[in-house]
């Protein structure tokens, strides 16, 4: 029987990246993603199209609506920045996001009797976010250990230490087709990204330095 | 300014105690309860009493459909032992769910700027589950400084190593109200508590070992 992974997939480049290494290390893939009352819902039509041309064993989109929780621009009324900001945390940080996530995943993980949590946290372009990083992602790690019955889940965040060309080479080493992701915080209504964001930003100079054309459409020129 | 809490009540004997017991240290109390799919929708009501009756600043009541995951007598449609069970873990055993819980309420308590977490866990009477031990606590404890922006969050347990007796002496001398709380897995129709399964027992022996007629309605005598 193939061992089963519980991978985390909101539709990005990222997450289709790692939804592709877990397939290439023979896992049977349940990936996960969340309709979370987030601000660009295109992005779980990319996650359905993404698990689907990988061939998951199964895609679930779960419903939690952080929307009443608040304190972010991707889910609240803040206006998401059309350019850099300063030093610190982004008011894109959705408050304990990744640890609701993971809770979730591991929830799933232990009913599948999945020992592997994947997840698309890098600790190089997000420096920002507090629960992107390596000893965040090891201290979950711990929890899981500590608060299941099965004891034993490895969290693994492949793309921690690889810059987004580095995630854009290995993707397209795997075969992943970047035209099905989304990487937007705020798409426009025809689904174009806007190209400014932060998120849109990082994307863009990815692919110029992996040197490879972004298929996604933008807005702007 | 008074201190904030986030506290996790569920409408039972000890998350009611330790409501009261936050309120006692002069905590501004946000009381959280979710409505996960829970077999015993009337804990849910039990829980807004409790949380009227102390006057808490703000009671959340929060939907998050924990039957889609499976894998629980108290969620799903495996029966509610009307027995103590043997060894090991009990089929009342919800996957990851203090990790869920208390993950959402971290994000709540970063958006209040809330310190303090209160939980109910206690190690004493529920040792079966594993996210309810001392050294869980304090890996949570240890992944909320991790991964958020505040950085210092405190988690709560003051019911730890207490018996049931002891939380409902404690409570009794807070002045708590028991008549509101609902401890049954598997209520009858009309609200009565079955007094047979593992929750139900533990409850009527620690009111018997306290001293302390309990006020709660069963059905079998």
């Amino acid at each position: 029987m193939r061992k089963k992974a519980v991978v985390l997939l909101s539709g990005g480049v990222d997450s289709s990246t790692v939804l592709a290494i877990a397939g290439s290390e023979g896992f049977e893939v349940y990936a996960l993603t969340f309709d979370y009352g987030q601000r660009n819902k295109i992005e779980i039509g990319s996650a359905q199209e993404v698990a689907k041309a990988n061939r998951v064993k199964e895609h679930r989109i779960f419903n939690i609506d952080l929307r009443s929780i608040g304190g972010s621009a991707l889910t609240g009324d803040i206006e998401v920045p059309k350019q850099k900001e300063g030093q610190g945390v982004p008011v894109t940080y959705v408050p304990a996001r990744n640890t609701i996530f993971l809770a979730i995943a591991l929830a799933w993980a232990e009913v599948l009797g999945a020992k592997d949590i994947f997840i698309g946290a890098n600790a190089m372009d997000y420096s920002g976010y507090p629960d992107c990083r390596p000893e965040y992602i090891d201290a979950f790690e711990k929890l899981a250990g500590l608060g299941t019955v099965s004891g034993k889940v490895r969290i693994r965040a492949p793309l921690m230490h690889m810059t987004k060309a580095e995630i854009v080479a290995r993707g397209m080493s795997l075969g992943v087709d970047y035209s099905m992701t989304q990487s937007c915080y705020d798409p426009a209504s025809d689904g174009s990204a806007c190209g400014e964001c932060e998120s849109c930003r990082l994307r863009i100079r990815g692919f110029e330095e992996a040197g490879v054309t972004d298929p996604v459409r933008y807005s702007i020129n």
